[in-house]
């Protein structure tokens, strides 16, 4: 609506000494309990998470014993919460989740995207191939899915849509985890092809304290949303890829801080060491914005992320001949939010 | 600063019934004099107009008798005004301009990225090969830059630095064509390291309208401005390439609409036939949400866009599938902002 008051600048992006262009957005962190530690910006208003709750549409996979009889390794749990650029390394992961559950490529419903790996398209261009399914950043995700549906006995057939028992099991342990009821009104389609449900910051914020500690779950889910983590922490490659952010964290924060991204700019984290989750979305969809605030609050909260994202923190824009002309950096709204949420009484 | 009013959304995303994600930005919409037909936003604050000037940073290349002495072609004209995707044609026309001035690819100082053209970087992977400067969407004005500095006898090493004398006539040339005065404190160095120097919005608008029309311009400038344009009218793909939007608008909407598009979400056009120029500026930087809004006002001002541009104008958006997931729209504001403008006195 156009008389909806904006949100807050989270992020400027600087060429030379002038702002010349920022992104607005909001973010809630949550304890376990729900209460908000930072609410900045509209954090009510539903929002599509997207990829950045992969790990939670990946609970059903381990609760329902599928992981356990299909004997996934870290790696193939990390591939199925992850947006994978497409390395070997997540090519061969998929490849054997499908394998073990006696599936084939063709039964992904993800569609083709061109990987982000540079070597992977390399290789496809050379051989004058076309992407296919398995290079889609989701398809760890569906091959997930494809494994619950066979071990559970349903027809894998149409396990992406919103009526298939799979995506029904984790519309209902998205309900149970963020606190919400989801209903078709809440639904739109992701750009894989499955049911993406639209929920406030702050009960995704919620959902993320309680997958990251297991508070609140019932002994099961805490099970196994640990095992989901453990895996990400153990194989943080297989979640995003060589020199991308969430591969980065998991390495660098490895049981502080499980973070994951989504299209349109949006991230979530669990902080299980602090007992919070978070959730941001940028009202623009941008990436960078998404990024870089998510950066911003993991350096206030976490001592240790100053040094082991050093390279993000400084934010430098570089134009194509290596020089910097620019940098990004935290908006004020975003600065005095988490200098509030510094001096909180501990 | 964080206490300034935020410029109104321009256009949303929609994914199923729900907004996802949306570009605040600003429009300003001048006559030859400088009178704002349409201020929406902020149109007063200082934006970097990147490559959306092109046409301007090449008036010298003609005004200087550099495109009479090489005898340039409209391809040749073209490309110097263009952001090119790096197609064959666009390789030929720039290696052209810098063989006809007897330079080199290695005099281009604008940095490599790897080309638009999936056909161009597809044949560098199976050569084993690099992008080089050439390559660069910026090359074509580069190579006008060094050919203006060869005929007039400057060295053109160092042509991309502000000292440089091509540089310094394109600043007075900008100063002179929007009405503004320029100083150090309003560069910043744009991707491909040339200075880009910081305009209201209002006075771009005011620039274009000028350069399409050639009202209060000197005969030669009026004179380099028409052969400009009438080079990017002539060879369209020239500007950007096949299926892109400024060659889809300068085809479809020959002699009524130039216009060029520039890094973080910037876009200038002029109208010729309504004696208007254009410049909008998404505050994001989203180049979805500028060539969006654009289109928006070429619906509204030029009926016969609405064919040319009937894609864009419907704005789906697809997911990996080719599903209809969502879709571009005007935002509110930009609708009210353009149904006022229609209802304006003849």
């Amino acid at each position: 609506m156009a008389s909806k008051s904006a949100n807050p600048v989270l992020v400027d992006v600087f060429r030379g000494d002038r702002t010349e262009s920022s992104h607005r957005g909001a973010i809630a962190i949550a304890d376990t309990r729900g209460r908000l530690v930072l609410a900045l910006g509209d954090v009510e208003t539903p929002v599509y998470p997207r990829s950045a709750i992969k790990a939670l549409q990946a609970l059903p996979l381990v609760e329902s014993g599928a992981a356990d009889a299909f004997d996934l390794s870290d790696e193939e749990l990390a591939v199925a919460c992850g947006s994978h650029c497409g390395d070997r390394v997540h090519l061969e992961a998929v490849a054997s989740v499908l394998a073990k559950a006696n599936l084939r490529e063709r039964d992904l419903a993800c569609g083709a995207h061109w990987p982000l790996s540079e070597a992977t398209a390399r290789e496809l261009l050379r051989a004058s191939r076309r992407p296919r399914a398995i290079h889609n950043n989701c398809s760890g995700k569906h091959a997930g899915m494809l494994a619950t549906a066979v071990h559970l006995g349903f027809d894998p057939s149409g396990y992406e849509t919103p009526d298939h028992p799979v995506q029904a099991m984790i519309a209902r342990v998205l309900s149970e985890t963020c606190g919400v009821t989801l209903g078709p009104g809440d639904m739109g389609t992701d750009g894989c092809s499955l049911p993406t449900y639209a929920m406030p910051l702050s009960k995704l914020a919620h959902g993320f304290a309680r997958f990251g500690t297991g508070a609140g779950h019932s002994q099961d889910r805490a099970l196994a949303a640990k095992r989901l983590m453990e895996a990400c922490f153990a194989a943080p490659v297989l979640v995003a890829g060589e020199g991308r952010l969430d591969t980065k964290v998991l390495r660098g924060l490895r049981g502080a801080a499980f973070t994951k991204g989504g299209a349109e700019g949006v991230h979530c984290a669990a902080l299980p060491e602090l007992g919070f989750g978070l959730a941001l979305k940028v009202d623009d969809g941008a990436k960078r914005g998404a990024e870089r605030a998510l950066v911003e609050v993991l350096a206030a909260l976490l001592p240790k992320a100053r040094s082991a994202l050093s390279v993000e923190i400084d934010g430098e824009v570089r134009n194509w001949r290596g020089r910097r002309v620019g940098r990004l950096a935290a908006g004020d709204a975003l600065k005095d939010a988490l200098q509030s949420l510094a001096d909180r009484p501990a």
